[in-house]
């Protein structure tokens, strides 16, 4: 099943979609539907979840993170867009690099989540770009300057909950082989796979909430394994993964840069 | 004036003090009288705000921090409670320590924010309790396993926007002498002022502003100059500012403690 979010004329709605058409459900997770409807054709989707919380995986751009702990960083929940809107380039703080990552959507509030019950508390799986500036990440290893600009977080472009079946998905959270992409402007600048993860999705979820409570539509950036590109402002970042879809976003100058800011 | 927040038959409301009583109001930033009223005794107080975004102030416990560059962290919002909510300890994860801390409320949103700006970005202050596992912050440098357990960030009781006057709130942004206590059990545990700072608060709001996005009801803890106290549950933990008020939150052991996690 799709889940997305739709800007209606009656404001933002949680959708699912039904042969033709995306139908108005109650929320995020129950999916009654409210008897409204929209053509797939011209819908405006916006980010299809509003997490409290954006988490992303540090030490996993590849096996060799498992050589280091796990560890993990949060975004600032304002960072988070949609499909089209764009992420801000601004001059001075450094290189800017978009990263295609599997982004886990949480389905319920969640705390010592053992091994087994991972499945339980995934919703779904989307595509996330976790926007970074590089050179910032050594200025401050706490990640707060790297990781927060306006549009550093595009989610989207809707939450695929059956996706690879049953058995697939089990196997997504163990290391599957799911394809990821990152293109700029039309050229693929990186090709890789969920399978190239140092630490699995199952390892995520249960080291997290050792430590937090994640709840319903949080979101778990899974790590970039060799999926990063350098961009400018007035390309076109589009990031994919296999089976679900892809999300572009246009970089843009921000409208502040220059300013004095002390 | 005194902004809270208070738990109704309706549900949670914001509230201004008027005299003798609670009047509820149209939101934290709009003072609109919704026309209801509680009466001060026995109301309800929750966390005066609520938070999408929760900064802490990396190196400022003391003036020493000034010689480390200016950093910042992210707490979850899930870990925001309010007066009398417990903080929830578990065994096998080191030593608890809270931390009283002014904090600031943010009005509006608030980007690229110059020093003489700031002002107009501070809706007001209320007292924080910053809750740390402290040796998880050896084990994680990027502090998300110390700063986020259940009950980690109690805020409240309200906020003071009005306060020690014009002067006075102006004096507190760059270092005013306005005392602050940690209390265990009723025993005084560590006595400080703001004027012990290391980084003032104009230059924490000016820092991060660099960085992200700030948003109406976000907060920032500003410090915690020698004010932290080492805590066991069945503790009570009060944290108070001079001029705003007192803050007490009971240490509980937390209910899933013991249970596996992986």
């Amino acid at each position: 099943m799709r889940i997305a979010r739709l800007r209606t004329p009656a404001g933002p709605r949680h959708v699912v979609q039904r042969e033709d058409a995306w139908v108005e459900v109650v929320s995020l997770t129950d999916h009654t539907p409210t008897g409204a409807s929209h053509p797939l054709d011209g819908a405006h989707l916006l980010a299809p979840c509003e997490p409290v919380l954006v988490l992303g995986a540090a030490h996993n751009s590849g096996p060799e993170g498992r050589e280091l702990p796990q560890q993990a960083f949060q975004k600032s929940a304002r960072t988070v867009v949609g499909p089209g809107e764009p992420i801000l380039r601004e001059p001075g703080l450094g290189s800017l690099v978009v990263e295609c990552e599997l982004a886990v959507v949480i389905a319920r509030s969640a705390r010592h989540v053992r091994p087994e019950e991972v499945e339980s508390v995934v919703l779904g799986y989307t595509v996330g770009n976790d926007v970074t500036l590089m050179d910032q990440t050594e200025r401050d290893g706490l990640l707060l300057q790297a990781k927060n600009g306006e549009g550093f977080t595009p989610l989207g472009p809707w939450i695929e909950t059956g996706w690879l079946g049953e058995e697939g998905a089990r196997d997504v959270l163990d290391g599957g082989d799911v394809g990821m992409q990152t293109l700029v402007d039309g050229h693929v600048a990186a090709d890789s796979s969920v399978a190239r993860l140092g630490w699995t999705i199952r390892e995520q979820i249960v080291h997290l909430t050792r430590y937090l409570t994640l709840g319903p539509g949080d979101v778990v950036l899974t790590g970039s394994p060799g999926t990063g590109a350098p961009v400018e402002a007035g390309q076109l970042a589009r990031v994919r993964i296999a089976g679900i879809g892809e999300l572009a976003n246009p970089v843009e100058l921000h409208p502040g840069a220059g300013r004095p800011t002390g």
